[in-house]
């Protein structure tokens, strides 16, 4: 049985409900996520043992979250319990013209003060398949950048599959570094990336063309992958979605794949009454990284697998994707006939 | 004022709310129902006096289950109590992409270990129109299939109508039997019934020709029912409805009705925001029996009353219709401009 | 900093859950709300000082109300209280082919019974810039409509400008008036005017030409709006707008102005999923009289400030209108891109 | 079996959650009642058939009222329908120090202005054994009180046993009579009396010695009944609770019943933590009225089956009493022993 | 690190909200227990790695349970998957004069139709320390008694220490055996036995003395105590609890320990305005489990850390202690000084 | 009118419901408050207009507690926006032997960050009587200690009446500084202070007698109340409550004032079923203050009415007291029966 291990940071999650705004809400809806642990979840779901790396503070609310991400199955035995807090977000849901509205205060949270050497990478990675993490972990603090270089160095040295979720989202750093400071050495030793023209960019410090740049059509996708594979020689695949944002209810999505040789897609899904739509993004990656363990030499199965547990997500309250196996293969047959 | 009689099984609905998965729920809406239950209340609701003859457990979930269904006036002097259980679903509504999902708990109930003799016939025919059934009811247990024929003979004999729905579910058939073992001698006695090329060829033991099965267009309807006619002179309507299944959120919808000269049929209604599907085809079914018993003679209005009921039905919470004739009529009246 | 009054009435608004028909509700949301207090309320949400006159009853309710509205910031310095009962109104909400129920129960209340003379109209007006008032104060009783020619003539005299809903709903109307009675002398020291063909017919004495009658053309706006304004000739600017009902889940919407010279309008607006519509029309109402307090020269601007103002509404559960300037800004440059 | 008839007002109870004050409250419960809806949703629940007389506004909100009252059994086909509104009250659940509050909002209700003649009293009373009021009914408007006349004259007529719950609320009493103005020829045709010194000082016009005024003594509650059955000499009993409100979470009960010859008394229940103490007297008497049709000769055991079901009521939601006879029974055994 | 398992089923538990009686119900709150899965459920949260060893059917609702009981950490390796229900019970939560309601409906669950070597014990009990059942697996049927003869054989042969709980419910014993027909040769191979003077002779065989019979004292205790140790000579220690049932919202408890030489007891605790008793006995068993593990030779300070936790637990929600060894310990001190 | 200005921190509360514990939260709900906002709410409930001074970061969750703490009539005009998050808080409510539990979440939020300078004081205090502020404020930096400085400063100089609450929480002291490294200098230009002897002690550099240290009797506080008023003249009284933690769901309350000249106490009053008691100090407070604007000669009158404010707290969920003057009164004289 394979083995997966993910890094990142887990927050509760503190969701108005039935679309009220913060300002109208008297309760609010009470999970715990984050992108690498949303995958996580995603892939115990699949039956596909996965441990989660991460930091906690020792109090009732870091007890409360592990409780939670228990009930999925995920490996807790790495968890680190200290620092001041845990990092949260409140979350609005949107609709129609009004989009979702999330507000962090995830500053100085446990995670984002966790410390090299905290962490037992070699005792981590015993055994382990497949190691996945993302960029936000990069955006937080120089210390989790510094933790990311740890782990993705050992992991390496292992032989380990590593996969990165370039995640950029601007917003989040602050502490002094762009992207492209840190991001580079790091994805350099990644096997499989998650991002699109513009991360390859901004992230994966590349020239695009000016010809393509704010594209975002096919060709521009294999061009800047072409660049980056040229960069990170160690990189086997690049994979992204294209998102149609007809409103805040209703979307389209398709996913790409760049293997080095050509580019696979999938049909465009149509999402018409989306239910909650964060961690979209984190159901496609597990659903990738599922396709990767199981049928690695089938890119188009394994792209599809990923489009259609993504659109699954878009059905289920939380972070986190509630599915099985066969209700997605079940939504990739429908789409194929 | 007409009198109707239905038989069948009342469960207790567990669903989960807001299209939570049954993992997530840490609540679950309680409500009573059941394919004939539905068309009961439906009825009362258009104010047709309808009683329901079932069996509920001696205890304090069948008392309960008994002054649910006295809310709409259901008559429930009939009912008989005994037998271990009460039978019961558990309910998870779906969206977009994810269908939703029922999970029965109904063996052993009270309702299916119901034994010839327990309920008093002729006390309960006295003075009624017109009496319901379905298919259900003859999948549960050979028992129920035995008060079945002993209801289904005194209403014949004293000259009732009588009215099926074969509502065929092959995974509810557990006893040994099939449908066509045990429902042709039932539906020879009936006047109405609610079904369709499917059914014809498995529930009734019709031959269909290969040219038309799996076909499910006007032209098989037509040919189907012509057959069925042939085979049980009683007939004198078949009734059945045509869902396009768009996505879980949004459905098509259309009658037919065949009575034995030619075929009535209804424009296609769009649903397109579904609140809750279940009991959208007992929804249908109350309809059309309301129309039989006001307007015999007008199939097109008897059908599009139908229908429109349905319509309304998918906008309703929980397993019975909730509305009132005026409200069924307004939307036949949008829907024909 | 400019500032506003509006006058009407405040009622308990008790509104079944999740598209739950009365019958259903065991719950049932408590919010406080009516035409011109939902104005009120957008507009200090985009920062106006607003105030509310009315009348509450001297109870737990009539206090309940003060405490909700002042939540949003309006001032109610200037409420009385006295009289019986607070107004009341329950709300089904509907979904596709069923549409959304009201059920007033309003009568007697203390706004109703309000009496001249009760409010000191020359200290509300004080340093007060625009003062809006509907039809529905009018509707109540002879004795609002006494007040109503209190205030419009007091504040008319003090050259303040005046804003008016027709808000024409006829069966309100029961005290033995028709609108064609008492709305034309009200009308005619009014500045602005929200209100259609039907409207001008029926509120505001025109004799409209058989040829228009019932169009809802923008040539047939244009026309009726000529004749008001030759009737009436205070009146500047003439609004309104055009509601799709493709069904209750789902609108369209577009806005025009007459403003003398000529028509401006609005592109048509889609709101697919709607949330909640009731006070849409009020949220348009507020967004135009914010534009025209912000660039009264902008007709333009000030009308799609309106019609995006209103679509938003329709994603926020309650009576009132509860977004920022920025969020009505992103929807308008959204839609004009 | 027995059959019972009582007449009086229905009311929509709007009831704040888990001890909220009104101006707290997001959501209020829903439930439907009154004092003699109370008295006859209790009978029913002990298989006494018991229909309710009233009036109820014909629109969504009456219809549902009637919904939620047939759930118990209530026969409701004496029921008329029309008038402007349901009558409701506001309730807010205190605790400790701060008791329960009501707001009342009743006035004009279809209830309250029901006319002689609107119900055909000869029918209602066929075949019924005992007829049960309350001076409610008589608080409400002249009208009801003229209604209240007919009722009990026809009741008296056709030698129906007549009980009377005095219910002596003196801020409802607002049309210009006094309880003394009307009750005493009212009650001069009753049976049962449920009364104590106050009631027949206030409301049976008897004048009682200054030396118990205020007493509430056991021979208070003898002398004032004395005197009581001396003026109404067709009263077979008069009923009573003494209630000790230590605090608003914690009460004691015991009854006392003078019948002529003597008092009769129940030992004191205690009642630590209370659920829900509305429609605790209505418990009361309903247990009462149980006893008095089942055991006529056993006074002993019909108060003490009053008192315990009365007990029981305070752990029960809603106004009515939700419990079976022999919950009721294991209560008076425990509290025998 | 110590490690324990139990055997024994877990239900889904349907509780009604804030004491509402079954038929009030619209919503019921999920939980899964049952008595041995509490125990395992308090043992984990005093960090002692438990297993549970269940049957559950393989359906969404069995892997709702099993998701549900990861969360506290159980180890759920062992659990087999099969058969045809989850078993379930309704809950509802009485207060003062009413008590709590249990409606079982757990005939034919996965867990009662578990046969002899679907499990394999000897992989069971490799490494573990302490083996804990229950009575109430030899109440469900012959079936469920023989895997039960099954598992401890292997436990008692493999020389680990087991713990039975007596758990006398004798109307769950209904397939046609008696407690003395099979729990005697059960427990003559046990260690610890929670059980007093009546579980002793009506489920350990044992001819208890009449002037005993009934008594409850601590003398009887130690009398039929010694009676069950000098027929099962393997039992080292017999604990009980006794309990003080004031009304539903108040009881007092204390424990009782016999280990052969002599008695200990606790002071009596009270348990004023209890949340939810169900458990309450599970909560003391896996107190006086967790002190036998960590303080053997301590009887004193086990018998009050289990009092002291069963006490905690009855301010808990749901069937299972959600405390950690601390909250119980400072619980312990403040009652002991 | 009296004008009233407070000080502090507003925090998000999240509850969690029912008792639950954190670990079993699916929901939280949703308040704001903190003991200085707590105090300024209840002035305002008791009709005296009050202000708050605080600072809140300038998201949505900034402006979603602006509109909470408006709808209760504070005075928000003097908030100031910037920061970086909103201080928050967890809580668990208990019962019986398991007590109520605080989770802070309160670091580096907008209102610790504030700096001397941002705030306009002079402003601030035109026109105000009485000035109140806590030890909390001093507890949080170094930078919040300034702010108090500065603004105790300037009402010192205007004459303003200045009240402290001493609010000792010694977990919340954690930037290098002890209370009576700072307290002292601050407290000594106030004219009332709330705190007992070992307040006296720890926080307002007192050295107390060995003889009295720990024992909080009459005498303790009349001597160490002495030594207080010795230090710091300008304090004209001291006032405590004595607090008797029966359990966590029943409690006993009295308070104390020394004046200068004796002591004066209120009777013990018994909360046997305590709802929340978060804020119960703070309802003592503002009761007292209110008192000492009212009535300042009469210091028994002001102290039960501070125990009876506080008495009522008990009873309402939330943090802050929702009751009006004439409850209190109610609350005041059924005691002083």
């Amino acid at each position: 049985m394979q083995k997966v291990v993910v890094f990142g940071e887990v927050m509760l999650r503190l969701a108005t409900e039935e679309h009220e705004r913060f300002s109208q809400a008297e309760k609010l809806n009470v999970t715990y996520g984050g992108g690498e642990t949303n995958v996580a979840i995603s892939l115990n779901n699949f039956n596909i043992h996965t441990g989660l790396v991460t930091r906690l503070p020792d109090n009732d609310m870091g007890r409360a979250c592990t409780n939670y991400i228990k009930q999925f199955g995920i490996d807790t035995k790495d968890i680190v319990y200290g620092g001041k807090r845990l990092g949260l977000y409140y979350l609005e849901t949107g609709a129609v013209h009004r989009g979702s509205k999330v507000v962090y205060d995830r500053e100085d949270s446990s995670f984002a003060t966790l410390q090299r050497g905290m962490i037992d990478w070699e005792t981590v990675f015993e055994g382990v398949d497949l190691f996945h993490w993302s960029g936000l972990s990069a955006a937080l603090s120089a210390d989790t950048t510094s933790v990311l270089e740890e782990a993705i160095t050992v992991a390496h040295h292992k032989g380990i599959t590593i996969s990165c979720d370039i995640n950029l989202r601007e917003n989040l750093w602050n502490y002094g570094k762009t992207p492209n400071d840190v991001m580079p050495s790091l994805v350099s030793m990644c096997d499989i990336v998650f991002g699109n023209e513009y991360d390859a960019e901004h992230a994966m410090g590349i020239e695009v063309d000016d010809s393509i740049r704010g594209k975002f059509t096919n060709d521009s996708f294999i061009q800047s992958s072409q660049l980056v594979m040229k960069t990170y020689p160690k990189i086997k695949k690049i994979i992204t979605t294209r998102r149609g944002n007809i409103n805040a209810s209703n979307n389209t999505l398709r996913g790409l794949v760049f293997d080095g040789s050509g580019l696979i897609e999938t049909p465009t899904y149509s999402i018409t009454h989306i239910v909650d739509r964060v961690g979209g993004g984190d159901a496609f990656t597990a659903g990738i990284l599922y396709g990767l363990l199981m049928w690695p030499e089938d890119c188009n199965r394994i792209l599809n697998f990923g489009i259609a547990a993504s659109c699954l997500k878009h059905t289920v309250k939380g972070d986190s994707n509630q599915v099985t196996i066969e209700e997605v293969e079940e939504v990739m047959n429908k789409m194929q006939k």
